[in-house]
């Protein structure tokens, strides 16, 4: 399966928003791939990146230094595929579509990543802003990207994250477009899930955050926007992909940008009050 | 001065409440000490663990993993007394008492540790309970460790926190007196500051965590109740000293239990909604 022709997995599988998290694992792991908005919906949905273990603490202290675009959710031990996050899960396996990084270059994107896995990769599940899309849902505010079955786009900024170690680079934002007299609920909604992102970095003008062009998103899909929709921009996952590119780690996998790793967390327990 | 004679700063000083942070850091690095509860009211208290840094990915690990006791707020290139939290500090000598472990035994209780810094000293600041209390004193929550001078209680539990390499040990947790008609309250306000411990873990029968006598804490002093009073118990940030006696790092400084760093940050900032 090529990535240009990844789709969205709803459009795929019209049943997938209600599939549970170990059926998605299973359908990924059999080679479905696409981006996974509304798969599973409800459940958590993660960003992986995997590092030989001597740059795990740079990783680690990355993530600290910058909690929005970087909230650990899970921290395996080195060499071990499995995660408290999902019961019987592969990392090695189950997401729809992986990048394999050297030296910060793109070396490959496959569906599988068991013939790169490594005994010293340690792996980060960082928490991704699909997760908080059922909060905005639940709240009435429309998802332009679901609507229009494309995968979220997700833009590289001019802000850069706080260093640690070896690791430096851009945050990296997710955009949807809201309504403004969807905003404060918008904004409500995501500040209550912090360990997802939390509150926006940004409503409005792209040109704050050194954005040209919606229409020529770093990753992911452009989305359309209606009269009156105002950009509102999340710190995103992608984070921590944009500091490889940067830092130029020896080796690194990573999910492929919006295809997640699908947790049998719920979204709810992410919720802080 | 003798560990035996800390009394609460705010007894000591009638005005401590009202100092600026850089004002307290002054004054403990002057020698005076104590416990810090209501010292620059509302600007952000933290605990303080530095240990060598081949133990630091250790401590930053079991912190992830144990987000409620050990929220981090910041962690320090090694051997830098300095933390982007506080202009100036100095973190060998700006607390008020400090506690010096060799293999998992307290070795020395000075109020500077100059004489006891290393190069190769990783420093974690971690998020304490005496944040949340601005938050419930606007709520019309009563302290009643702050109404009788005294140090906060805090108690070891049986609960265990979830490992990370070397580290490991008991969730401690601190316990403050509230009354049923302040409960929700309480837990609203706390909820709101993940950042800081967060909502409580438990409310009521001290059994429940294994705590067998609210009269002997572990740390810092008993807190009378008064009739209908919950005891209601958060997560507290000297459970990385619980886990350094029980795991035995060969050498680690941490803070004396209720003599907390002040940063010059404010409660506010780690309020999420």
């Amino acid at each position: 399966m090529n990535r240009t022709q990844d789709r969205p997995v709803t459009a795929l599988e019209p049943h997938a928003h209600a599939w549970s998290p170990a059926t998605a694992r299973a359908r990924f792991r059999a080679g479905l791939a696409g981006p996974t908005a509304g798969v599973a919906f409800g459940h958590t949905q993660a960003n992986l990146i995997s590092v030989p273990a001597d740059w795990a603490y740079d990783v680690l202290l990355f993530c600290q230094r910058n909690p929005k675009p970087c909230p650990v959710l899970d921290v395996t031990d080195a060499g071990s595929p499995a995660t408290v996050l999902a019961e019987g899960a592969d990392l090695r396996t189950d997401l729809p579509r992986y990048r394999v990084w050297r030296d910060g270059e793109l070396v490959d994107e496959p569906t599988d990543v068991t013939a790169y896995w490594r005994a010293d990769l340690v792996s980060f599940l960082i928490g991704c802003s699909f997760t908080f899309e059922s909060a905005l849902t639940k709240a009435g505010v429309p998802l332009r990207h679901i609507e229009q079955d494309r995968n979220v786009p997700m833009y590289v900024t001019d802000r850069q994250c706080r260093p640690a170690g070896r690791l430096h680079g851009p945050m990296v934002v997710s955009m949807r477009p809201v309504q403004p007299e969807h905003l404060s609920a918008a904004i409500r909604e995501t500040s209550l899930l912090p360990a997802v992102h939390g509150s926006p970095v940004h409503c409005g003008d792209p040109a704050v955050l050194g954005i040209e062009d919606l229409a020529r998103p770093g990753f992911g899909e452009p989305v359309g926007l209606r009269p009156r929709d105002i950009p509102v921009f999340w710190a995103c996952g992608v984070t921590p992909q944009a500091a490889v590119m940067a830092s130029r780690p020896p080796f690194a996998l990573t999910h492929a940008p919006g295809q997640m790793f699908l947790t049998d967390a719920r979204d709810e327990q992410y919720r802080v009050a």
